[in-house]
């Protein structure tokens, strides 16, 4: 038995994350705008004693976006009402550093922090693309290495504003008269290249110190992002292999900026397919796979593709003459470049693009094996679970979950009543408190 | 018995709104910060039928703040919390027009109206002071008309991504496999002088159509402003004069721009102070005001006065001399200047302003007759109350509220399950809907 335990994060994405899972029997067509039902799966979550729920963003539509995409709240407004109905779990909403004040963010998640009782996460975006920035302030976009200069510096900021005030600067003496220790309030005076913020925060220091922080950064510039600022980092990798690889990196950066290689968790994203048999997982599977048409599919494979039209090439040969249409090797881009290169057809590309099979498929026992392999051999710390299908949380839940606990790999309760104490973070000491 | 019904909303300041309401023995000191304790208000205030709970806000503080301002939640993830703890009563929030994304607040707004089935209001404000400018992006403050002209604009997108989807665009068929219908979706494509948004929002259209817009604009830029593209508007008479004045030209205005007079509802601020006899309400004004040092209450004031340091001047003589130090003649320091031109002392003038005494003040009959005058000379659409004091709340809904349903001026049950229904304000229309 294992002494270490895995944590494990919920992505909840309301109608689903491919084209036409909103069209299966038992999805709730509305799901991604249905509070009700957010709130029942949180406490679901909650109830199974989960880490965290992770409310994902983007700040753009076009008509071929996903359903999901088209329609879906704000996550800060979202997870604040979601704290006020859960006790225990994390909740961890994406926002923007490029589109934002850090002023008003800072507040944001110290509020939700507070209000959460120390349950607050920031998943921080440095939103990219040419329509994100069609849709903001400046119109323009940001060169890729820029935007995490802006993002390392907003940073500096929310952090610096996080620690205005000392954690026992609010001294409230009704008989003196003294509300706060003025030597325990501290303003920043942060003149960068991108912000000019004076401070101090009008809001005291959180429960948890400073609000989790969650990153994704692929790119060589976005994992050295990750490894400076951020507690938590999920990511993609396709095997236990490049899981390892990936995570090794990233402690391996943590520590050459002066940090402790368990000072940051690594969640790979997985999308668990459970059935009673292996039969049922792949029939649960089709289930989804087959509601999407070739027509969607190519309109959404498309944006990959910069917008080109892929319905004039033929579906069921190699189609390597595309490789040549992909704008970018970043991320994603990458792996469709991998795919056409061992010789895809673009029917497989497109449904597979829109319904990405999951190698954590099949009975519960199978699913928590190869979790178990996968932490055991170094890939993971926790996982990021993105909801599969109208049946993926419950069966998660209800099977996989009992199973990891048995083994030993997975909490039979909550060891803290915040976020940062359950993923056995530190507490971040104000950088003004004098060392003794 | 008047047909007209009164509308009543109350602005919860939590530790309260003078430098030392919260050292009353009865003062939660920490309420500014204490989810549970808003809860109880909001659900009280529900419990009495009002209409709107207001959270007003800042993006500055000093040492010199009073101590609701020293440390509070940022307005829309509270609200957003309390959304989910409550059924009825709108969630009015203050966020700046000037320091903000459109794209992010519309979604924010949006969200907080589909979470709370329709509640949600915004109090747009333009952040005009050096301060606020200190804590955000460019650090450069921003002149007080081209304030006004940038949030004009910030409306237009604001309301125009509000308009992206028409109300029933979801048609969410899983037989056809048609999500939505591509007619109804409709892209802003906004190029201003200061904003440049494509759109469409991410998110449908709430069920309000648009969340309430609530402002308070005093000058003539701001009431132009408000009479434009508000919903509802607060102010500060001192007298029933004042108020029928202020409302009539509101109204005017409101027909200036094409709207009809009653599409902008007026609620003074009023802080009742309410005792059993007029002598406890007296004593109950005065456990709060002799909370007061004459220390903090000059500190507090000279924010007024340029900051400049009003402890060298005699405190018990007319002080006329210091009109020349006030730098500007909007809104509150109008006020200041009246006052010291009647003759009041710095004493009277620094006291009264960390505790402004109100006109209605007595018992709750003498309140009642104080806001039904008011009310029915038309000074008054309805009223935003200004809790006074620990007591402030409860007083005003057990003792005040019953007497005005009596009176058949207040509801004795809410109208409709919207804040807009509720206040007795037109569904707008989708601007892309073709009329029939």
């Amino acid at each position: 038995m294992s002494h270490r335990k895995m944590k494990l994060a919920v992505n909840l994405r309301g109608a689903g994350g491919s084209m036409s899972e909103w069209r299966h029997p038992d999805t709730q067509a509305d799901a991604s705008v249905n509070f009700e039902l957010y709130k029942q799966w949180a406490q679901k979550a909650e109830a199974a004693l989960l880490d965290v729920i992770f409310i994902a963003d983007g700040l753009y539509i076009t008509e071929q976006s996903m359903p999901h995409f088209l329609n879906r709240f704000e996550p800060i407004s979202l997870l604040s009402a979601l704290a006020a109905v859960t006790s225990n779990i994390g909740l961890v909403g994406t926002l923007s550093s490029t589109y934002s004040e850090p002023f008003t963010v800072a507040r944001q998640f110290a509020t939700l922090d507070k209000i959460s009782g120390g349950r607050a996460g920031w998943n921080v975006v440095t939103s990219g693309l040419l329509d994100e920035a069609a849709n903001n302030y400046n119109g323009k976009s940001i060169e890729h290495d820029a935007k995490y200069k802006m993002a390392t510096e907003y940073l500096e900021v929310t952090k610096g504003l996080w620690d205005s005030w000392e954690d026992d600067a609010f001294v409230r003496d009704k008989q003196t008269g003294v509300f706060f220790d003025p030597a325990k309030l501290h303003t920043l005076n942060h003149k960068g290249d991108y912000f000019s913020v004076k401070g101090p925060l009008n809001i005291d220091r959180s429960p948890q110190g400073q609000p989790v922080i969650f990153q994704a950064g692929l790119s060589e510039t976005g994992r050295n992002f990750a490894a400076q600022v951020a507690d938590a980092i999920y990511a993609i990798p396709q095997t236990v292999e490049e899981g390892v690889a990936f995570r090794e990196d990233l402690r391996r950066r943590a520590v050459s900026f002066g940090r402790s290689a368990d000072d940051i968790l690594v969640f790979p994203n997985i999308s668990p397919v459970v059935g009673k048999t292996a039969e049922e997982a792949e029939q649960k599977y089709q289930s989804i796979a087959s509601l999407v048409t070739i027509e969607h599919a190519l309109k959404y494979t498309s944006r990959f593709f910069n917008h080109h039209d892929l319905m004039q090439y033929p579906l069921d040969e190699p189609a390597l003459n595309l490789i040549d249409l992909i704008p970018d090797q970043q991320g994603t881009f990458k792996n469709f470049t991998a795919d056409l290169l061992s010789g895809k057809t673009l029917r497989q590309l497109a449904l597979e693009a829109t319904t990405p099979r999951s190698p954590f498929m099949g009975t519960a026992e199978q699913v928590a094996d190869t979790m178990q392999q996968w932490f055991e051999a170094g890939a993971a710390d926790g996982f990021m679970l993105v909801q599969f299908g109208p049946f993926g949380l419950d069966d998660f839940l209800d099977g996989v979950v009992p199973i990891l606990q048995e083994r030993g790999l997975f909490r039979t309760e909550y060891e803290s009543s915040t976020l940062r104490g359950n993923l056995g973070l530190k507490f971040p000491e104000n950088r003004y408190v004098k060392k003794a």
